[in-house]
């Protein structure tokens, strides 16, 4: 396939989350197209050499190395190509390198993966014109090893065998991945000279097969947080002989690669006013951004897996039949459930809105004790729970329920992040009036509704218009780390200037978490009537419960 | 083990040949000794940033990179040594780079290796004292693939599974070569830091898994002539787990690594007059040195596997039992073996002393025509044969012998490097009497009569004390590469001088190699009587043939 030959090496736009920006592309890769002199008896310099030759002839490139894994290729395909190839040359900090080679019209390649723990994002884009060529998600197949990071990192820690079934898991997910973005775009695997990775520091460990013993107890050490340039055939990924793959800096602890990432991602380290920027997950990273410092001072929030569904009684992921989203009337309780399939469980979004909805019809109080009595709560084997949907509408023939523990659970989670990102703000003497934008980013977060977040003090309680949910703003830095060595460089510099605020040492944080599990007082909440919950429209209507 | 903790960097005597040479060892390896922070709750830099922080603090080293592969084996170690670490590092001509870790105390190692096609000789070295801790020999094992270059070309060419297994046969005999060097010298892996490999171009093609099938036919284009930086886990080498192998640059064609380190090992690109370097091989090289030029012009001459008894009715290489002298006198044929062992066979040096001392009796004549009555001389199944051992005294029960077939198999031998010896001399516009020293080096240089190698023409009728014979100066260069960084420059820039000059296409050449196959017309040989055959002291006697 040939690809259009616009050489635009001009801003261009990326879509992210609604809003569209530019993007200037800088690739560490440039493709040059050679014709070398053919070998004679008296003329027995070696291909390598007659490359060489070549690139200093038309290009003025002097002094290349190439490493013996792209040498291999090149003897036959110059032969076969009638001496006149495409070489792809990497342009490094200290030194030029010949990554590969290919037949002539082959454009430069490169993917980015968005390496979550449940999920794997990855994009293929063409590195002249920052063409999104195509996309593909996959489930991390890591995920047999264990659904949360905790239990990876400790299947990883058993032994070397058990590391490297990790991360073979991971790599291959990877490959196979590439194969299909390759696919799609009817591209060579070749063509693809350059990888750009982000993760959490977990997931990057685990994918380079580092250490992460130490990672899982105090004080929870990396192995390294520095950038890390590998070769994508050390991770048995099948592109370009001597491509690498960049993993962009984390941190420290807990704050990875990723953060850094959502970070570039949502623009929050050149925003002209004090921003926030929040992931939530099993661990939600929290960055704090000041006016004229290019740089965030962050925090992790131990918020645990509640947001995914897990430890909850009817808790699944946001998969087919996955109740989103909940409005509790005196009529009865309609839910939504993801692509309006018969309802099997409840995911993270749908138990923030239970619980909120609960709390404003007084079925809970403060506290979050389900009251005895109240409209569709019953005694269960647990104590008191409320039927969201009974067993003869759901999709499993079990009633849908949100127990008393399912409730502690969400309050335990939201208390994290609400401590974390409170202690945080108030740590740089910022007053939470000061913030100007909360930046909600992550596939999840664009999910949850903000009012009922805000309603249960999972967030705070600053005006709607200030909050903006962004989507999948990790990916989009890592895609911009891909195409543009400037934005590697920005980011090892975020990651050099940022500070991590560790909240576990922090005085009096276990007082604060405690007392933030209470949900906020009523009749505080700004902007109250400023949104109306989004999906009611499309929410299905449900019967009333017992 | 607990090595003197000299720290000389000065100039090392290298024994070499007889002589006493010194060398400035300038190692790209250096070690450090660093006592890590530990990491507290509030100090949650990763270990590796811990460890750069301390060689910056204590060394001024900044900027250091250090591949996945060796933060791979930090973490556990920092915490196992209590945060006291020797750390290696690279300093290249970019970068410095950390190759490995190790406890305290651990004296940085190297192992330089002359990787032949029969045998391949190790050498394991202190990178800072230069002091040979151990050395060891083996047995190629690509040769249970083909006994020459050419069969293991064609077998590497068939697939890729084919050449993967070439390459695993030596890589494995390296790696267990090194097994064995570390025992002897009680000292462990990881503290082996670097190493250097010198070989004939399609040895490193092997090693390096370099396409090879373009190497076998004309015009005989090696895949890279360049030094090569190749890292020891690639090649499945167990040492320090970021250490390089760098393999010296070759010439070009034929004329490889070898050949430039022989000329290092050996100092003929620095005499200070004309001087001839002959390391005769199944390919022999040949290069020439005049003063003030610091490089060589070198041929490559197809010598055959003559020398290595290939191809010869009794043939055998230096093994226990192999004839390596022999003397004809009136009253019969005496011959030395090795170890004197009972005589099983003859090797290259018993070959050219049978043939010399044949034409010395004149039992043949100078087309080499084996004479019908001489004596000792009977009729075989292949025409005139002179019986150097009767079946009654030699060590396998049959006769060993000197055939019509393998005298000519020799003629054609010496004439292709007296050709190539001549040819080189005469291009360069130079007498043989300009000549001032003729280095033979190579383990079978050794070991040859030079007057009876003078005597049938093999090489040039100069006065004898002209000859050098130097042993494995390849190695010697190996050595010297391991050891310094400015000799790796010595042999770029050596490679990049040098010429190579191919003879099949030089004017008249296959005449001349047709008429060089005739033996010298006698009584011309300068200083024929300045030694007598060296080992003639230690001939045992033999008995009369036939």
């Amino acid at each position: 396939v040939q690809l259009p030959q616009t050489s635009l090496r001009t801003a261009q736009r990326l879509q992210l989350g609604g809003k569209t920006r530019r993007l200037q592309i800088n690739p560490i890769i440039k493709a040059y197209e050679v014709t070398l002199e053919q070998p004679t008896l008296n003329d027995a310099r070696a291909d390598l050499e007659r490359v060489s030759a070549a690139l200093e002839a038309s290009q003025g490139l002097g002094k290349l190395s190439t490493e013996t894994a792209v040498v291999r290729s090149l003897s036959d395909l110059a032969r076969e190509s009638q001496w006149r190839l495409t070489v792809f040359v990497r342009t490094g900090e200290r030194e030029r390198e010949i990554v590969g080679f290919a037949g002539t019209g082959r454009r430069p390649l490169g993917v980015a993966f968005d390496l979550g723990t449940t999920k794997i994002a990855g994009y293929l884009l063409d590195l002249e014109t920052g063409e999104e060529l195509a996309s593909a998600g996959i489930v991390n197949p890591q995920i047999s090893f264990g659904e949360d990071v905790i239990s990876r990192i400790v299947y990883a820690a058993r032994d070397a065998k058990a590391a490297q079934q990790l991360a073979d898991a991971v790599r291959t997910g990877i490959d196979e991945s590439i194969g299909a973005l390759v696919q799609k775009a009817g591209v060579t695997r070749e063509q693809i000279a350059d990888a750009c990775v982000v993760g959490n520091t977990a997931m990057t460990h685990l994918l380079l097969q580092l250490p992460v013993a130490q990672l899982a107890i105090a004080p929870f050490i990396a192995a390294t947080s520095s950038a890390v340039d590998v070769k994508a055939r050390d991770l048995g990924l099948r592109i370009a002989p001597g491509a690498h793959v960049h993993i962009v800096p984390s941190i420290g602890g807990f704050v990875g690669a990723d953060h850094v990432a959502m970070v570039m991602g949502s623009d929050l380290d050149r925003l002209s006013y004090v921003a926030l920027g929040v992931d939530i997950g099993t661990n939600t990273e929290i960055g704090l951004h000041r006016p004229g410092q290019p740089f965030v001072t962050s925090v992790s929030c131990a918020s645990g897996p509640a947001f995914e569904g897990a430890h909850m009684r009817s808790g699944m992921r946001a998969a087919s039949g996955a109740i989103e989203a909940v409005r509790i009337t005196r009529e009865g309780i309609q839910v939504k459930t993801v692509e309006d399939a018969p309802a099997v469980g409840v995911c993270g979004s749908g138990i923030i809105d239970a619980v909120a909805e609960m709390y404003r019809a007084d079925t809970i109080d403060r506290r979050g004790h389900i009251r005895e009595g109240a409209p569709w709560v019953r005694r269960g084997d647990q104590g008191n729970e409320i039927v969201l949907v009974p067993r003869q509408s759901s999709g499993t023939g079990e009633d849908i329920v949100i127990t008393q523990h399912d409730v502690s659970e969400l309050q335990l989670a939201k208390s994290a992040i609400a401590t974390g990102l409170e202690i945080l703000v108030e740590s740089t003497q910022i007053a939470l009036t000061d913030v100007h934008e909360i930046i909600v980013a992550g596939a999840f977060g664009s999910y949850i509704d903000i009012r009922n977040a805000v309603y249960i003090g999972l967030l705070p309680n600053i005006a709607r218009a200030k909050y903006s949910q962004i989507g999948n703003a990790a990916g989009i830095g890592a895609k911009m780390a891909l195409l543009s060595y400037k934005e590697r460089a920005r980011a090892r510099k975020l990651a050099l200037r940022s500070s991590y605020l560790e909240l576990t040492t922090y005085p009096g944080f276990n007082r604060r978490f405690a007392l933030s599990t209470m949900l906020p007082q009523k009749g505080h909440e700004l902007d109250i009537h400023d949104s109306e919950p989004r999906r009611a429209a499309n929410m299905v209507g449900s019967k009333e419960a017992k």
